[in-house]
């Protein structure tokens, strides 16, 4: 299959994901790591997954502190397709700078946002859902990839599907987002089969996007539009944008005012939120230790779980299920996998101390 | 109070002590390491515990492969004072070997042997057990200090105290020698209060240990007194001495003929078999980690157990009870104290592979 015309990849490249603690660090985000095994990163992992769709039509917004490592990883981009954000804005600022130099730049851009650190299973799938979220897109609509949910998940947001879109079988209206449920709530969601996860996936003409941020928050996308205007504002403007996801700027009220589509999708998406989902993502083999790094080293005696083998010492684990064993040369965390969320703790906790060393 | 003349103190200074891999290791056994936190190994706190009731009468025995090693630690005796075994042969030999020099060296000796790996939380009562002993061994019995038992321990070998000595208030017959129980019976040994845990601590003549030794074991005796009368001959004769313990070569036949006496005490004894029992031997706050090495660098949420801090690197630990985390420069352990046992499966395994640097 050829590559989609005019179709922008803009792949935001931030967050610190402090669940995933000593392997993701301030320093070295969890999107410049292997996480799956696999020899990329989840970064060079996204890239991979957009080429065939985009050819080198890439845009990636990062933090200044991580321009430099994006660029190593992606050697194959321009310096120009990697945009280095003052300080973090959140996902409104980001998405939307790319919209606002696309905008002035190809007049029949679409864009797909994608983040640098999620894992997809099924590229095919993917694949074929943005190119119907393209088409829909050129319709004027804001359309976001609505993800089949596989359980009952509290860790994210969801979109109610509403009426199918005439023009575009397959696709639908979004009826509401709704935020991250309680699980008895999660449950009636899944049973219910009306219910899609919001991957924060979307797909839509930069100037439509900025169009509708223009209905709600108008002096900023007149002032992403100025940064596009004249790059040497970036400097001065940057830091006077709110600090707001795009789902809450834009994608909500828009869908309020029916101009959101989903295109439902089963691509086998993940977000690695932390080290338990992480050992669901590479488990092969239930009842063992499932390792990600030198494997070669690892002894495992009746365990369970994941260990992540960042040095080359020998680990061993005797007689624990589903433990979490994290070692990197200067911090190593020992948990469970019930209580991976907590890691952020130890986070907190080396942060209060001033050990930004290792955060 | 005084020394007590003629009494020396044989240490034995062996064993590999693999379930407290990886830090007891060959190349480095328990005895070496500081267990209990103090700034002392095991085998300095032994000689600080003997040293006002032998002065400078100590003969340690040990592995040609650490006598380097312990001849550093202990730089106030003097070279002669350690022996080194060409091969590990069990206590008998290591013992007999202390006796048949001792014997030669001094005819008033009595000698008092107390394994260089061993936790005595009370020396003051362990001193008058000691005392008590000599008095009883210079009538020409073989004395054994009996530990009270502080719970129905199944990793000990148990006596029975029998009748007492006339002549030594607080001293006993021993009536037999029984091996390490199962959990009932040691529930009846402990209930019945008429038993005591076997340390392997004996107080003896050397010649009288030799004569009994002599008495089953004729050829082994008569060898020990060749090597004593001409050490040149050690490497020759040693090989051919039969490997087994004290226990079974004479305190067991000796305590059927009635030649056995035991001096009950409550000393405070821990042999620190593994991580289980030095987390108990170290815990101070239940229900908290317990830290061994550079506490500074341990952060613990929700958690208890045992971390040993042999690197500088932030260890932490969340959301787990009764783990055991070891951390050393090139071998990391992570089990459970009710598993502590196992990690001898873990040596096991490295050595089928041939990692003896790591073992």
């Amino acid at each position: 299959m050829p590559a989609i015309e005019n179709l922008w990849a803009v792949i935001p490249a931030g967050g610190a994901g402090t669940r995933l603690w000593p392997l993701s660090r301030t320093s070295s985000p969890k999107f410049l790591h292997d996480l799956t095994g696999g020899g990329r990163s989840l970064l060079q992992d996204t890239v991979a997954r957009m080429a065939p769709l985009v050819d080198d039509r890439f845009l990636v917004v990062t933090g200044a502190a991580h321009r430099e490592a994006v660029m190593a990883q992606l050697d194959g981009l321009e310096p120009a397709a990697v945009l280095a954000e003052p300080s973090p804005r959140d996902s409104m600022a980001a998405i939307g700078l790319g919209a606002a130099l696309l905008e002035r730049r190809d007049p029949e851009a679409v864009m797909g946002s994608f983040a640098a650190d999620h894992v997809v299973t099924d590229p095919d799938a993917f694949a074929d859902a943005v190119r119907l979220a393209v088409e829909v897109a050129r319709d004027d609509w804001l359309v976001t990839i609505g993800i089949e949910p596989t359980h009952a998940s509290t860790a994210f947001g969801y979109m109610l599907t509403g009426e199918p879109l005439a023009d575009h079988p397959g696709a639908h209206v979004v009826a509401a987002f709704v935020e991250k449920p309680a699980i008895d709530l999660a449950d009636q969601y899944l049973a219910s089969g009306s219910y899609r996860w919001n991957a924060g996936m979307f797909v839509v003409r930069p100037g439509v996007l900025l169009d509708l941020l223009a209905r709600w928050h108008p002096e900023f996308a007149q002032r992403l539009r100025r940064i596009a205007a004249d790059p040497s504002r970036l400097e001065t403007l940057w830091p006077t944008l709110p600090q707001i996801a795009l789902d809450h700027a834009v994608a909500e009220p828009a869908s309020d005012a029916g101009r959101v589509a989903v295109v439902p999708a089963a691509i086998g998406w993940e977000d690695i939120g932390d080290f338990d989902s992480l050992s669901h993502l590479l488990e092969s083999d239930p009842g063992h230790l499932t390792v990600l790094g030198e494997g070669g080293s690892v002894r495992g005696v009746d365990s369970s779980g994941l260990v992540v083998a960042g040095t080359d010492r020998v680990i061993s684990v005797v007689g624990l299920d589903d433990i979490v064993v994290v070692d990197t040369p200067d911090a190593l965390l020992v948990t469970s996998r019930n209580r991976a969320q907590d890691v952020k703790q130890v986070v907190k906790l080396l942060r209060q101390e001033g050990r930004s060393d290792l955060t």
